[in-house]
């Protein structure tokens, strides 16, 4: 049908008259619609049968602009065929670890999907100190099977060029490459930042070592077409609880750098172990979590790591390199070298992409909740000069990085000199 | 119209159909075609008006299979749309170095285009020791044009991920990524090479840190989206005489590393200087012609920077990066700094790219003429182990190329023991 915004009102009518909703919900069902959407570019409604609230769905709608900015950033809709798109890949690539999709109606910019009543957004329960002791397995078997499946080390070139033909998404893509890795480094008007650290982020903006690796960070965003990446997966779009992980908000996706997606989950978890400093008061208790977060951060690169080589060695067809290019002697080695030359530089490219988005979330246009939830501006400053500092040495130093012990160390001596 | 291969007879009937012959060819004309494709893709026409000369044109028709290997290798006949749409936006980018487009028959699979009576195919002339006083500054026009214009250093995001959707070219790369990157360096049956170099080319597929190197530039020409490239501007790909220069046949073209297109041109005007060996048995008027070679290499390399510069400096308005972003006390710097990274960084990947492609002619499926009509094995073989040296030096040295001084020395350091 023809796009129009719905409300909760007009949602239960357009529900009805699609054939999905009648095997989603009975046909006496009372349908209870609240509209929950804190995101940028969306509606997002959750439905609910009062009668029996095991029948529900989550209804995401594109809006035709950017929320956050009013109407005057128009952004197209189509963005919404690129989340259901790749929600349905990943249901294939990574079952059980993204919502199940129902329904998608392009006209209508709209996807119904699987309603995660007992998940939550992972940031509040971080900052809650709560521990999920599956996150790691599932989010590096996440990004392994969404990664590796949709690469040139498993896929022939034309599997390849075909899928990345359908996921060409200019308009997502020039968000990031505007608010990641341009304005938050030179004057413009949405930017945002506390007062407090406005030194720290001059120094920032005319720091030309700097500036010339936030371009080539930059570069690799925009031309290095690896893998089907999700391309915003901090702790807001990931919801969970202590036995089951799902990832949302795929819609930034395209054919980008591998290793964009593990340098997102890896500084969302610094960046929550900073906020630490203002929202845990007690010592021994913040550290201990903190401990906990920096044990995740370690983990999830090794885990990703060993699941990555794992599949493949199992699956090596890919067109880099087929099987047969290391099939003579010595060649079994040359292939485990290039394996270990690859996470190398996938772990260095992770940590010059998460080095920059810590800059951008202290002074662009959108910060995360764990650090702008610190009301007092000298507490939060604390915690938002220790992730510039951290992101300043991830970037510059990461060519020798070669473990994720390199990554903490250098969160562990960036912090050492604060106390709380 | 339906699909059908074209043959000298039927070639005048089908022009006449076309509202376009009209404009090219008077009414009574009397047409005389000549098929002379030696491609291996396609059919070329040349057709000419007996009666005045001057009315003319070349029909290029791409068959549905690759020619040189028969029909048992199916290549789909939309590559023709590939050349099409490169030959029109390089006539819009590089006006004069490409021939003109009169007509494009999609259902045809066709181009109707200039017939370039007074060109030759670079190759021949090379080993004639003709000389070219204009192919430098043209080559390096085409070069700066093509690549810097459809690059992110020119283009928003959008406007380049736009163009880079019309040219996904699946079936095309997977032919160079198998023949330039893959093949060559393991069993396969096409490969040829000459006896007398057996030794040398098994060498070089049980060179595991060289095998390293190659997946290493596989992996850039797969997945480095850089600018629309040509693919294929080995000197068969130029036709020119001492005036003027064109480029053709750019069917291969996609959004790939920039390097790629600089790296063939100097390789091939190297493989041109070993086959003198062979091919000018006086000594004095041999080294005259390599060097004069060798000085164009150079000469190509400096004058595609110099001018890669100059349109940079004076079109900073691409998404890397906006001049904003430089806008700062000592940006000036940084952004000149950015430029001669870059540079630097272009000059170590078409050496590390004309690497692989030494070793590929040698030891693939497709040699060049200018060293396959070297009746002599042992006289090939010269030129043929040369190259190969050559090549492992381009590619495995490449990261300490600083200059085109570098390239020309390994040139100079792998020669020197020949004296003919």
């Amino acid at each position: 049908m023809a796009y129009q915004a719905l409300n909760e009102k007009t949602l239960i009518g357009y529900l009805r008259s699609r054939p999905t909703a009648s095997e989603l919900f009975s046909k006496d069902a009372d349908l209870a619609v609240t509209e929950v959407g804190d995101g940028n570019l969306n509606l997002v409604f959750i439905v609910v049968n009062r009668r029996d609230p095991g029948q529900s769905a989550v209804v995401k709608q594109a809006l035709p602009y950017l929320r956050v900015a009013g109407e005057s950033w128009p952004l197209t809709r189509e963005r919404m065929r690129f989340e259901s798109q790749a929600l349905l890949k990943y249901n294939e690539l990574c079952p059980g670890l993204v919502p199940k999709v129902y329904d998608y109606d392009e006209g209508m910019s709209l996807v119904v999907m699987e309603y995660l009543s007992e998940h939550e957004v992972m940031r509040k329960p971080l900052v809650r100190r709560q521990r999920f002791p599956r996150f790691v397995d599932h989010i590096t078997t996440f990004l392994v099977n969404s990664l590796f499946f949709t690469s040139d080390l498993y896929l022939t070139g034309p599997q390849k060029k075909a899928q990345q033909a359908r996921f060409i998404n200019p308009e997502l893509n020039k968000l990031q490459e505007d608010f990641v890795y341009t304005n938050p480094y030179m004057d413009s008007p949405e930017n945002r930042w506390n007062p407090l650290v406005d030194k720290e982020v001059q120094a920032i903006r005319a720091n030309s070592e700097l500036k010339l690796e936030i371009a080539e960070m930059k570069r690799a965003y925009m031309t290095q077409a690896e893998a089907l990446i999700h391309a915003d997966l901090h702790t807001g779009s990931i919801m969970l609880n202590e036995r089951d992980t799902r990832v949302i908000d795929p819609e930034f996706c395209y054919f980008g750098p591998m290793a964009y997606d593990v340098g997102a989950v890896l500084q969302n978890l610094v960046l929550n172990y900073l906020s630490h400093y203002a929202h845990t008061q007690d010592r021994a208790q913040r550290e201990e979590y903190q401990a906990y977060l920096l044990e995740m951060v370690r983990g999830i690169w090794e885990e990703f790591a060993r699941k990555f080589e794992e599949v493949w060695k199992e699956n090596a067809r890919g067109e880099l390199m087929p099987a047969k290019f290391w099939d003579y002697p010595g060649g079994g080695e040359a292939f485990a070298e290039y394996r270990r030359r690859t996470l190398r530089r996938l772990l260095q490219e992770a940590a010059g992409h998460g080095g920059v988005k810590f800059l951008r979330r202290m002074m662009g246009i959108v910060s995360v909740w764990d650090i702008s939830s610190i009301q007092d501006p000298a507490k939060r400053a604390v915690a938002e000069r220790a992730a510039m500092r951290i992101g300043v040495r991830w970037l510059m130093e990461r060519k020798s990085v070669t473990g994720a012990g390199d990554l903490v160390r250098l969160v562990q001596e960036e912090t050492r000199a604060i106390t709380g």
